[in-house]
């Protein structure tokens, strides 16, 4: 135990963890930033504002249901539980991880919403009168994506990066994609309502060329920590059905009122629901004895719902949502099975959550899915007034043909890639500087670096354990902390 | 160590649970097909297609937010969450079945609605004009609906069946509940709207006939495993809490726009509180001590939401929804304590999740108090027009009475019971082939049969343990996958 | 093992914790109780009722989508998963008190909620033509939100009453909570939406002078069992992320429709997601070694919404949400670490979720907030219509201004701190009375007490555990019932 003791206690010298003055630094600084940039730049938008009653005469509105409040709600609240409860506990699976997979997506959610209002809200919510960024119920749903893009890449770092770090990689992956997004949108014209390219190409390939600049070589020595033990993986599972069950709003969420809310969820659901299929068909069929991987299962039946992104607001017809589905799950587990470990061995990519398999890939065939099935849009199919109002050709696009739409598209995807990797590469140099608090090799995947870690009565050998509860007794109001048994042998 | 194994091996021989290639055959297989008759059957209705904008104009819909999304999306939303996360988690009870509980539910769920989509159509949603199935939110919510049966026959059969058995069980659920449910909605023109006869008491029949066909007398080998450990217990309750919050979403997602949705809200949210109170008692009077039991508190506070599943569209005033939340709390505990055993020891039914209590007996008891609500209306109470909209009484049915409706409601119950029962049999019949790959005896309710299980820290003993970690360490990248302690023991 | 057994003996003897008549007793009859006065007193209201089509035609509303049901349904459903989910999982942080922390806040939101229906009715929806109540979805959220009251006090009481002390404590709760809220809302003519005065500062003082009351000098005895282990840690998350994502919908559930709601939820939206950094800021800076405590990032991260209940549907601004939350993140954080110390030890305040610190003080600083922002309030800011629709000056308040407007949210707060303090030292004082089954110093924090807990397998040492899998294969019919390892060897 001495020895083992002392080696620890040296990494720890090396590795300085202590985040005890970095990490409220950045947090209240920040903070308070954010609240002169809000004080000079963000105000309510008129239908948020108690102006709404002259507005709703002005505009002949008939009542207040058709405040865009009530179109957008339900959905909203829908994403807001992605963000929190879906990738959170997503990221629980960890056996001793679960407090920072959980946590740290918290506090970089929290700190990314309000970043992602300012920046996003100069880009498309200025109003040039008077120089403010008016906010709604929309700009709240955008905020909340473009928050997904950096909780996508904190999936391929989970584990091996300190909070101070995560805040710094969220600073600048909602400045990359605020730019890149109006790059996509407004530039190129391309079409993204659930964001396959924006969010999921972007944001996996952020985290992925991070995750490359940021190699551990020796990281097997935490290997006892990297899995999932049995409550872990059921944890796990709550954050994976939150995501499957309200991806049909996140896809949604911002699509045109009517028929376009309405085809993108049904388009979702139905891609999600093909997924879980062909995902349990490949987890079954690449194991030995034919049993199921929960880490398939918990990841690749999401992968439907990121391809059909792009074109769920499109004509993509039912089957062809199953269609995309059905490959996105095939894709997605032989991802897992065959492709993170030649990432991992071969290219130096540490995938943690096998974001490459759930977002990366399914990003870019979201993209070109979409891309197809743009360039494939007629007036046949969607009649006249409905393809101006499916794919916004109006104004300078006014003359726009869907041939064209298509090639936007495929555009699109290019630059949502050139500022994944080459925005990651960037970021990552910048988090190598040995400022940052990271852990050490043989101290990722581990809560106790980061957290008050409570005493695990249940892993404590019987005899310790007795004559700790005894010491407990006497030693009643101190705030008494033992580690975990496994820990405290080696 | 080396008797036991072998014996286990036996076992395994004579009962071969390797489903490797049945299931991903059956995944792939169903799931092909799903894509063609998709591709030949199901289109977007007016409501969800770019042609919804002529469509506005031509029937004089002024504004977006009456397109029936909006009236119905936030229920959908809800009812999805019941099917999968309250469903699932309800199933995770189990101390070693949390897996197959949440993970099986996931698949046939994600299969059923497909199919559940295709079925109902050509029943309610065919398009004679062109032969096609045109689908909006109301489709995906009855889809959601349909597969609800099959998952409360899941409840019964928990644990005892293979993966390729519940495929099967879904397959001729969905199509027997497509007819059972044209017949008695449309043929009878009973009203059904949270279905506790169409859905909770033909599932729950369904199911307990199915479990009497597949009968295990040795069934008790697996008794250390039939049952909860306290995190376990934890889990099941966040299903418990998310079905009794949504199932007032539940009861009015399908019911008629304004007041219905809003009426079935009141009384499925009286009778889901008045159940708690009489579960809760009745759970503290028959234990020893007056300990509550947390089987109870899981599944008979859900009790009330069942039964009044038909009539709380009707007028069956608050007071009625209290009056049918107290009867089925008092029941269905008392159905856990004396019925499930009498059940399982006298008609050979092993009743894994007790749905007979809590889907069964609430179910026809739903079924009775809306034949009795039904009888009892009349214009003074609903007005003319709010008489012929809430019991539909247009086209054939424009001089239907009350009293008649009632008659019916109660011939929709004999149905659903006949459908139930007679279905479950010769569904349980093919079910007894040797071919499905369910388990032997003595590896029931253990997720080991059909998943890869995470080596589980806590449980091996600490020199294991110790040796483990050092192992670990040496082989790294190996996938080392070492069975929890309690079993490598035996 | 003896004596250690025979003192337990001896303390079970002086404290009878079996409430198997009287827990059963007070459901039944009260449950009773409540069918006869909703017999008498409670029916729908015109949105719910069918005479709902003649109502829409006589006041020329145009369509179903303009019933109140689908402004507020979205609202509701997230309120009524913060009752159930949101306070129920907060609670499961302890070790051995999971059950009773979900399972007794699920009894008595059941039964209080039926209560505040009849209480609130009395004072709010009397219709004097006939003197029925009149309910719909409004009356539903204003149940739920008076149930949020005694949830909140049962916080400050987790582990150390009994389930009968806590149906008592909701009975008088809801009693003193309708009283006082029709003091503060309709003779005070206070506005309080998100009721930081009403629900937060009345629930939280009303706990802790019960917990005064109760006070246990000799706690300390159960000190084992009063902290959390890992997984029960994140259980509580559960509580706490539905809590947080949901929060925007508590405060803008019954404000006006249109701006009203719209603005209430960008308001608390932005004042949560500061309140976050601030928290992990404190936290980290006033541990050794900078590690985050898990009760700071479940508790104090809400904070920031409690504070801006009563000011979100006012025009806060956006950067004043900031401010709030950013100032709510560091006193309640302070308040973990500094007062609740000081409290337990000086004031003789045992408050086991800490509320002070996450109800009582955002609550005072909400309505402090409230009262200047509405002393503030001004024409050119709200616009006339704006004013009088936002403070409801109308009626016999028509010619009140915004500084008067202020006094009188003053007022309302300090009718709250008494209603709260006084009426908990009274209900306290009943409690006391040693007919309620309440357990032992050193039975406290421990599910044993009123549940059947089931055996952990994974927490009984090696050799026992072997024999107990062992004897299980004998005895397998037998409902064998072993308690947890710790509490078999004290």
């Amino acid at each position: 135990m001495g020895a083992a003791q002392s080696f620890r206690d040296m990494c720890d010298r090396t590795k300085n963890t202590n985040v005890r003055f970095s990490l409220p630094a950045v947090c209240v600084v920040w903070q308070t930033a954010m609240i002169i940039l809000f004080g000079v730049f963000i105000r309510y938008d008129e239908e948020s504002d108690p102006h709404w009653l002259e507005h709703k005469k002005l505009n002949n509105i008939s009542s207040d249901i058709e405040n865009d409040f009530y179109f957008r709600y339900p959905s909203f609240q829908d994403v807001h539980v992605m963000i929190f409860v879906g990738f959170g506990f997503l990221m629980t699976f960890l056996k001793r991880y679960s407090f920072g997979g959980v946590g740290f997506n918290f506090l970089i959610a929290a700190f990314g919403l309000q970043w992602a209002l300012l920046m996003q809200g100069w880009f498309h919510s200025l109003d040039y009168t008077d120089g403010k960024i008016k906010i709604g119920i929309e700009n709240l749903i955008n905020a909340d994506f473009c928050v997904a893009g950096c909780l996508i890449a904190y999936g391929a770092l989970l584990g091996k990066v300190s909070p101070v770090q995560l805040m710094v990689l969220t600073l600048f992956g909602i400045t990359l994609f605020a730019v890149e997004e109006y790059i996509i949108l407004n530039l190129i014209h391309a079409r993204d309502a659930g964001g396959s390219m924006v969010i999921h190409t972007f944001g996996a390939y952020y985290g992925l060329s991070i995750s490359w600049m940021l190699y551990r070589p020796n990281l097997d020595q935490s290997s006892r920590l990297q899995g999932s033990v049995y409550h872990s993986d059921v944890f796990a599972t709550i954050g994976t059905l939150f995501l499957w069950m309200f991806w049909p709003s996140f896809n949604s969420a911002i699509t045109d009122h009517g028929d376009g809310q309405h085809r993108a969820v049904i388009n979702t659901y139905l891609a999600l629901a093909s997924t879980v299929l062909t995902t349990v068909a490949m987890s079954s069929l690449f194991q030995k004895h034919g049993k199921l991987d929960m880490v398939h299962v918990q990841n690749s039946t999401l992968a439907g719902g990121v391809a059909v992104g792009t074109a769920a607001e499109f004509m993509l017809m039912p089957y062809g949502s199953l269609i995309v589905g059905f490959c996105c799950g095939v894709i997605s587990t032989l991802g897992y099975i065959y492709i993170s470990p030649f990432l991992e061995k071969y290219m130096k990519v540490q995938d943690t959550c096998g974001v490459h398999n759930l977002h990366a890939m399914p990003g870019v065939i979201g993209g070109i899915v979409g891309a197809i099935t743009a360039a494939a849009a007629s007036e046949s199919v969607y009649g006249h007034e409905g393809l101006v109002k499916t794919f916004d050709f109006e104004g300078a696009f006014e003359k726009m043909e869907p041939t064209t739409q298509g090639g936007h598209q495929a555009g699109g995807l290019c630059v949502a890639l050139i500022f994944g990797i080459g925005g990651g590469m960037i970021v990552g140099a910048i988090l190598r500087l040995p400022i940052w608090g990271d852990p050490a090799d043989d101290n990722c995947f581990d809560d106790e670096t980061y957290w008050e870690v409570p005493e695990d009565e249940e892993s404590i050998p019987p005899v310790l354990q007795y004559n700790n509860h005894m010491r407990n007794k006497d030693i009643a109001d101190t705030n008494f902390s033992m580690e975990p048994y496994p820990r405290t042998r080696s």
